[in-house]
């Protein structure tokens, strides 16, 4: 699959990393070019600078030919926007959003074009899970 | 059980809520007395006003009877201090600390006493995952 990713902070850098091992054809996107300094220096994707909110900067990355879209800032807002274009304006057929706040995930997955990430709500489910298992 | 949480931010607030409807005795640390407004009117549960790796603030939580302590504030360096202190100093017998650096998770749990959650782990899986299911 062809997949863009947006924002190459932890997340970004780490799922771009694990997409090209499993042989998807990566490319991410970064407004500063210091954090593709986080990338594995085995990766083999592309990288590109720019806003992840800019219709030519995904042109650039190639976002008319993608299978799958990934918004994983650390702005729930631009993340918000950034998948809305890829699915609305691009007609990306996979689009995921990592979405910090619980409250704006429920909201926006209601909508039902895009599917969400909740790092918060996966983190308490966990902890529950763990406190519950040594109850 | 007692469960102390330190980081009323929004993995701290769900949690704290989480934890007190499973009828856990919840008390929530923060620094930040505006923090406090995260959480839901519904929470029963107790604020402590300090911080997370002060063993005075600690002792007025009640770490002392505690039986989980959760390390959840936005630094992984508080977090993995606090959740130290507790385990090491406070013997809390259940303790779980947040970390986002997926490498410093890695290697924190290797020396076994401290249980630890990774947001940017958790979240590549399941995009991996969710990419799998359509491909």
């Amino acid at each position: 699959m062809r997949v863009i990713i947006v924002g190459c902070g932890r997340l970004g850098a780490y799922l771009a990393l694990a997409l090209d091992k499993q042989n998807h054809l990566v490319t991410i996107i970064d407004r500063n070019s210091d954090s593709f300094n986080r990338l594995d220096p085995n990766f083999r994707g592309t990288m590109v600078l720019g806003v992840g909110i800019d219709e030519d900067v995904l042109r650039r990355a190639g976002i008319e030919r993608a299978d799958a879209f990934i918004a994983a800032t650390n702005g729930d807002n631009t993340n918000a926007m950034a998948a809305e274009i890829a699915r609305l304006v691009f007609n990306v057929p996979k689009v995921i959003a990592r979405l910090y706040d619980p409250i704006r995930e429920e909201t926006f997955r209601a909508f039902g074009q895009i599917e969400t990430v909740c790092p918060t709500v996966m983190s308490a489910n966990k902890i529950s899970e763990m406190l519950g298992n040594s109850a």
